[in-house]
């Protein structure tokens, strides 16, 4: 394994920071950061560049065995980290909302499954219906889930995401309200995942990882860059190191709360699904090293 | 005037929410709204339609005698609401930030002239500087304004930004923040301009504008909508009724307060400046009436 910094520089622009890294065993990719790539074709290159974990999203797992899945990433050394995604409780009509808490269902009978520890959630939201609205029925709906999970042995790890996506895909949109939300459903079963690219611009963000940590709720810590400029709301996340976000200052609050899980990659880019995969992975690889 | 409801609705969708309003006295409108008219079209057309007040970009006073232009708006019956922008006050280097402040300087000037009552201002942010670094040099940029604000009679209105503009925009990104800040300087001069497109995912909302009304620091009120999907982070904003906004429930907050002001519309579109502006006058118009 090369962990020499790679000549991105221009000469006399600063040095990479030094890499607190010495390997790639607390580094997780998720399957959708490589899209192009089957479950299998990360698999492989993962294990080939020592990367310790994997997230899998679940259109990745369609058309398979998933148990048999879950054992073919075990085999490549690769820890299951979470399965990535449940949520969209919020609906306008109750059957909308019990199809939601369904398929939730079957989210998690798939973690199982596959082994992974918990299930990540997108909570939802609806256009026009009214936040607080939808804050209840996503309360009710991880409530009405918690059986399930407790008798599959899988957690539930609420993810707050940008306000900027308050209108259709969560009415969760701090950590403080993901925090708060654990708090009241007060179960060892529900947790937070901490992404950067939703919650850097956060001025309570350190206090509110404390908090998270103290509760025993930071399930997962999610990483990659907020570029300047972001030309799509959705598909243009960074690489560590090509935003404004401090990565390495987060993880060192999320460590301090006694952290020690996986450092996941979750990048949504159509620039670098356009790219060949190796030479995005590589580019993961440098940016963990040296900007994470 | 007409304010019959525009047949907009198919045969049985919801009839149009009934219209608080009686004319358009209290409805304002951003001349960036309507950008591909000058600001002596704006206020014919303004005029026109009985709409009350007018919110100067300053990009619509280049080359114009700012003094005549404020009595032309106001032969139009129309009043000066607020000069758009000033801001961006951060900058890593001291003579950038020397710079901001003398260009806020000009800004003052030039709502002096035009007869604004305050600049706007929209507080910046440099990609990679911490927030927190970014926010003290915000806060001493404004404090630094305050003796030329004085002697000129022109208020400061803080505008808290959308966390979607945290990179390069504004470090000031929650009404919360914007109350801090107004706090601290405490100054009769500095207040807040609260925009519902920024603003409106907060979950604190309702209590942070009772607080800065309670401070006296409610200066500006601004609305438009958040569509779905969103498709420029920039320019793609909705007219009121286009999107999730409750604006009516927000504005609701606001007039809470004892807020006696205008109802600003700042759209950036590039959809609606393509558009003939008569036409799009005519829908903001209704959105005014049916949807805020």
């Amino acid at each position: 394994m090369n962990l020499t910094p790679q000549p991105e520089s221009a000469p006399g622009e600063p040095a990479f920071p030094e890499s607190p890294f010495r390997d790639f065993s607390k580094l997780c990719v998720h399957t959708i950061t490589t899209k192009p790539w089957s479950v299998e074709e990360a698999a492989e290159h993962f294990a080939l560049s020592g990367i310790g974990g994997i997230t899998v999203w679940r259109d990745a797992l369609a058309n398979r065995n998933i148990y048999q899945t879950g054992q073919l990433l075990r085999d490549h050394n690769l820890t299951v980290v979470s399965l990535c995604r449940g949520g969209f409780f919020p609906h306008p009509e109750a059957a909308g909302r019990q199809a939601a808490i369904d398929e939730n269902r079957r989210a998690i009978d798939e973690a199982a499954e596959l082994g992974a520890p918990h299930v990540v959630l997108v909570c939802g939201a609806v256009p026009g219906q009214p936040l607080t609205e939808s804050r209840k029925q996503i309360r009710d709906g991880i409530a009405a889930l918690l059986p399930h999970a407790e008798a599959s042995g899988v957690k539930l790890a609420i993810e707050p995401l940008h306000p900027m996506y308050a209108d259709n895909r969560s009415a969760i949109n701090t950590l403080g309200q993901a925090n708060d939300m654990a708090e009241e459903l007060n179960s060892p079963l529900v947790g937070v995942a901490v992404d950067v690219y939703h919650l850097w611009w956060d001025p309570n963000l350190e206090q509110e990882i404390q908090r998270c940590g103290k509760n025993g709720h930071l399930f997962a810590f999610h990483i990659c860059d907020w570029k300047t400029p972001t030309e799509d709301l959705l598909n243009d996340r960074g690489l560590m190191g090509e935003g404004c976000i401090n990565v390495r200052q987060i993880r060192s609050w999320v460590e301090a709360t006694g952290f020690n899980g996986f450092n996941e990659v979750e990048i949504f880019s159509n620039r670098y699904w356009a790219e060949d995969q190796k030479e995005f992975l590589e580019k993961i690889k440098n940016g963990y090293l040296y900007h994470s």
